[in-house]
Formats: structure tokens, sequence, C-alpha cells
């Protein structure tokens, strides 16, 4: 089942995927029908051409948005740092997120624009101190999300949070894909990005140090986690900051990060 | 003016003192009406005694936290630091919120649980980029905050959030002060904390680093700040991981934060 969160004249609205259609699913966004319950969709609902889709973030707005650095072994070693006994946590918040085919506005504020693929947990139900079973049954599906990071202000102190919530910077989306399409909660997949067509990161999902499950978990042990939270599960190796030389986006610039099976976010880089 | 959010057996609701009573702003919380733009309160609204008072945080749910660290000079020695060039910020979720008198609980997780007396500037209108003009003109009012932090957690890893985001960790209220009665925005308050009537924190919130302006100036360039956000200032020096030997809380302690003028949380602490 594919989900997600449409921009219509009327607003948005939680859709289903049904061949070339978008079914209606009764509320305003992914976030708003994930809390509900995930009920079916109304018989007759309104539909909606998947073709020319407007996505919204996939969900719009979150309650929490928990990001992990340092996840993908190769990555790791990229930043030359040792492998983590605990996942490293770091913050975005709602008003950070756009939507899978948004243009990226490069702040005027920086030159040190930078990609991150990431594979993307959607929670589905509430959860705290989640066992193993627990936060297996909370995962509602995933997503793909572009963790665009400012990289001069995210190193301008010891915390990156500042590189890392720029305003409307982070398509997520376009679709929620849930597991049973994937292979269960743990999936083994190809992830990429491309800049203007080059291949700059390619890995394999299944190769994260803490696995989805494993992050439901210890997020979860820390705070709870509500339907419509996301978590971000950290990037691979080939991010334009650790190059040599190191790459920017300046503008101009196409970035595609997508995950096999799960989708792509693509989004035009522009000046401010 | 002084504005808070009660709980009532009907739910919340967004009150302001006057004098030994609280009256009913017509709005669930602080949040939703300083969303509306602050209206007077209606004539002949509901009243309720302030004397028995439960607070809610002071805003409930606000769209984002942001602390910042290292703020006060003493505090940044104590901590082994050089004057910081830029803010160092890190995040709270809404959840992690507990009211001005709730019980603080300490997580079964950690045995190092501490204290982190704030000054929290509350954001009164949508403000990106702001000017120093504009930033003054968003501060809707002040409020107080125990930023109580699981050491342990905090320095697991090289970000902070892991140690700063548990769920309903954090006191603040219990009022938002408006600055027409702190001698405008730039507040010059006592500030402290004792622990069991002994002194642990006292400063001046004078001697911030970065002022109450300059911080939602520079949180603002980043990410937009929405009526109801709140931007905690950072701590002064004495919180209990810098003492010799460490101080942590265990439970059964009484906590108070204070900053004079606005008012004071008054916790106590309890084993999960």
């Amino acid at each position: 089942m594919k989900l997600a969160t449409l921009r219509t004249p009327a607003g948005t609205r939680a859709v289903q995927q049904d061949g070339d259609r978008l079914v209606d699913l009764g509320y305003d966004d992914l976030g708003a029908y994930l809390a509900a319950g995930s009920p079916a969709a109304p018989a007759a609902a309104p539909t909606y051409p998947a073709a020319d889709a407007d996505f919204a973030p996939v969900v719009p707005n979150p309650s929490k948005i928990v990001c992990v650095g340092h996840n993908y072994t190769d990555h790791i070693k990229e930043m030359g740092r040792e492998l983590p006994a605990y996942p490293t946590l770091f913050p975005k918040f709602a008003d950070t997120l756009i939507g899978a085919h948004d243009d990226i506005v490069k702040p005027a504020e920086t030159d040190a624009l930078d990609w991150e693929v990431e594979l993307v947990v959607v929670i589905g139900q509430q959860v705290r101190r989640a066992t193993e079973a627990e936060a297996e049954a909370a995962i509602a599906g995933f997503t793909v999300m572009n963790d665009v990071s400012v990289r001069d202000w995210q190193f301008r102190t010891i915390e990156w949070t500042q590189g890392k919530i720029w305003d409307s910077s982070t398509p997520v989306g376009p679709y929620l894909v849930t597991p049973d399409e994937l292979g269960g909660v743990r999936p083994a997949l190809r992830v990429s990005t491309t800049v203007d067509g080059e291949v700059m990161q390619s890995d394999d999902t299944g190769t994260l140090l803490f696995d989805p499950v494993a992050l439901v978990q210890y997020v979860s042990t820390i705070i709870r986690l509500n339907p419509g939270d996301l978590i971000a599960t950290g990037t691979p190796a080939g991010v334009g900051h650790a190059r040599d030389p190191k790459v920017c986006l300046v503008g101009g610039e196409t970035v595609v990060t997508a995950i096999d099976g799960i989708g792509a976010c693509v989004n035009r880089v522009v000046k401010q």
C-alpha cells in the first residue's frame, strides 16, 4: 500500500494509490489518518490522478522528527569516526519539511548546502519504551527524505541542530510504503543520491548499524512516539561535505534521492 | 500582564491573572490565544481562583522549542569552554514539557538527572529573518523553564539531543509575563535554582551573552518562529554535573527554579 498527502485546491488530503488514481482517505493529511487508526477508504471516495500529483510532505505536521547520524558503516568512516555504541540523534521541526518535488531553496546565508538521502520510518501508533514486537507493530511504513544540511551552520558550534532545521529545506515523500511491500520492517533496499545524474550516494538500507526496529525502541525509551512521527535513519557515504574536493549545492542542480521500492524525492535547487 | 494555561475539569484554558483570580481568555491554551493575536478577555468571562491553580505547560504544544547552551559566561567557564561566537542550539519537543508544579519523574534509565534554570522567550507573532525591531515586537513575554537534563544520555554521543528531550521531564511556567512588567525585552533579573532549599544556581539574566532579541533574530534566520514557540536562553553556573563532586537528582528532592518578577517552577523529584 502506498499512501501520501496530496495538495489539492481545497487543501491537503490523505490519499492511497490505486493504479493511476489516488483515492481520498477522508482525512486532511496522513498524520490525521494514522492518528485515526488507518481506516479503510470510504466507499465512493473522490479520486485524483496520480500522474500530476502535487505532494505535500508525506506527514506535514509530525509532533517530532528525530534524525540519526552515523548509521551506515562507510559514512561513519568517511567522516573519520569510530563505530558508535549508541545512535546519535538530532532534530528537525515540521516547518523544516517540504514536498517530495518542491524546490530546495538555497538560503542566502550559506554556501555549504549538502544532500543526505535517508530511509525514514513513519510511526503508525503511539509507543513508549517499546519492546521489539511493539516497535515492529508501531512502524506504519517507510518513506524517503533528503536531509538537506547547511554545513557551515551545522559546524558553527558543537551541536548540529542549527544546520539541520532550516525552514522549508527538507523534502520527504512522496509516498509512505507499508512494510508488506518492502520485505518487512527491516528493509534491505538500494538507497541513492544523484546530482544532475551523477551518482553521489549508493548503499543498501540493510547495512544500517541501528535498524528501524532498534531505532523505534531506542527513541521510544526517551520519548513517546506518536502516529505520524518520523525517524530518519541516517545517510550513507558520499555527501558533498566529505568529498575531496568538497561539493556544495549552489543552485540550478536537480537532486534525486531515491530508495528502490519506496520512491524518490526529485528536487531542483534554486537560489533564494 | 501574567498569562497562563490552566488545567480545568473541562480541559486546559488560557487565562490572565487579575488579583487572586484567573480570567478565562476564551481559548484552550496560550498557544491558541497568541496565534489569535492576543485579544482582550471577553466580557463576563469565567474566572478561576489563582490560589489552587493547576498549571499546564505555559504553552502546551509549541511548534518548536529551541534551547541555547553556553550563554552565561560563568557557566561556559565551569564547563571548560571558550566564549562562543555563535549560540549553540538544541531542541526539545512538546511531549517533553510538564507543568510548573508537576512532579519530575526520574526515569529508571538514568542515574544522572540534573537541573538547569532558564529564562524562556515566548514568541507572540510569526517572524522569519527578523530585524532587531521585528524581534523585539515578536516577544510576547518571558517564562521559566527547568531544562531537566539526563546527563549520561546527553553525553553518550556528540549530540546532546537525547539527553534533553525526555518525555514529560521539563517544567515550564507557571506564567508568561509580558515585557512591560520586566523592564523590557532584555530583562535583567535574578535567576536561581534551589534544591531542598540549598542555592545551586544564582545569576542575572542581564549577563546573557546572546540576549533574547539577538536569539530571536538568530533562530528566525534559520526557521520561522510561530506564536507560542519557545526559546530557552541557557543556564547559569551551578548545575549538578559541573560540581565537584557531581550532584544528581535521585528522587525525593524539591527543586525550585525561579526568576524574580516572573515566577518559579516548584517540582518534587520522584522515582519512576
